[in-house]
């Protein structure tokens, strides 16, 4: 069995920020050698997530759009009592702050418009993304 | 270690459709003598999503109707300018692509309600569902 | 490789809670000596969920908020002729019935403010919780 971990960073730059970062991605595995297995791509914050869609520059903006409308920041959530971020923490606990993909042959299987996004929703911040491999 | 990757295709038939694919899902698990481990259950697609729960025909209409009052077709979308179908994408953002499914003594962990759906949001369309296993 | 499976039970007792589960979940590494792989943490329900977030009091009630606004409990929803909780079914759709954790050098990856949270739409109810791990 073969067992990989490593972690990378991502520096956001806006409060809202949706970023591909399927290329660290797939630099993993061929840096790697990996060949077939179940890869995980998480985040270790509670407000911001993982996701898997296309990177169309008018989608990633919908994406805060929809955020912003579902879970509205301007709306007296407790937790701003404590931080002023329950919006971020509330669209993590839905989205998930991780993804399982797979790796078959050295490939990962993305679809033609998969992509690997991070949402960043209460940045700017510096953000780790951690990958981890089970398979051989 | 086994690592085993298969695909199968499902037909949609309508634009919103929820679709109950557990019987494929566990006929793979059988006819691959899989014993113990982790299943992804995916889509390589952007405007599809997998989850988990009752195939109850009345809660189908519901998981569409969610999907419409969430993510409101009509609403001017960036995305609609590439392509009319933003709904959806934002939809399986948030929904996920995938599922991670347990397979204990040649079992799917499966509860007594719950079943594998596909959410079909930009149909009809042909759809691949992927499932890969790691375990032994 | 190295299989493990186990289940616990949590008694909930609202209809709407969030319950952190975090310890029962790292004393599972602990007991079993888990060093490095993947952990699936799910539950065989239907009207329950599982997420990563921050288990902050007032963040715990802005998510049972935040459900109730997304997927009105009130609502004439078609499942609601069957059993009255539609709004339960949904969420957990959104949601999610699991999430994968990983376990590096026997210790589970979590971020510092991320709990593992038991999300109970339709209790109160007795809700098991399910771990899986494939690693080594």
């Amino acid at each position: 069995m073969k067992f990989l971990h490593e972690r990378f960073e991502v520096r956001t730059k806006e409060r809202f920020e949706v970023i591909d970062v399927t290329d660290k991605v797939k630099e993993f595995i061929y840096n790697n050698s990996v060949t077939n297995g179940l890869l995980s791509i998480s985040v270790p914050h509670t407000t911001a997530a993982i996701a898997i869609n296309e990177a169309e520059r008018g989608l990633m903006e919908d994406i805060v759009t929809s955020i912003r409308s579902l879970f509205n920041p301007e709306r007296a959530w407790k937790h701003n009592l404590v931080d002023n971020n329950a919006h971020a923490h509330l669209a993590a606990t839905f989205i998930g702050n991780s993804r399982c993909v797979s790796v078959v042959n050295g490939t990962i299987q993305l679809g033609r418009w998969q992509r690997v996004l991070l949402i960043e929703m209460d940045g700017p911040r510096s953000r780790l993304i951690e990958l981890t491999f089970v398979g051989e």
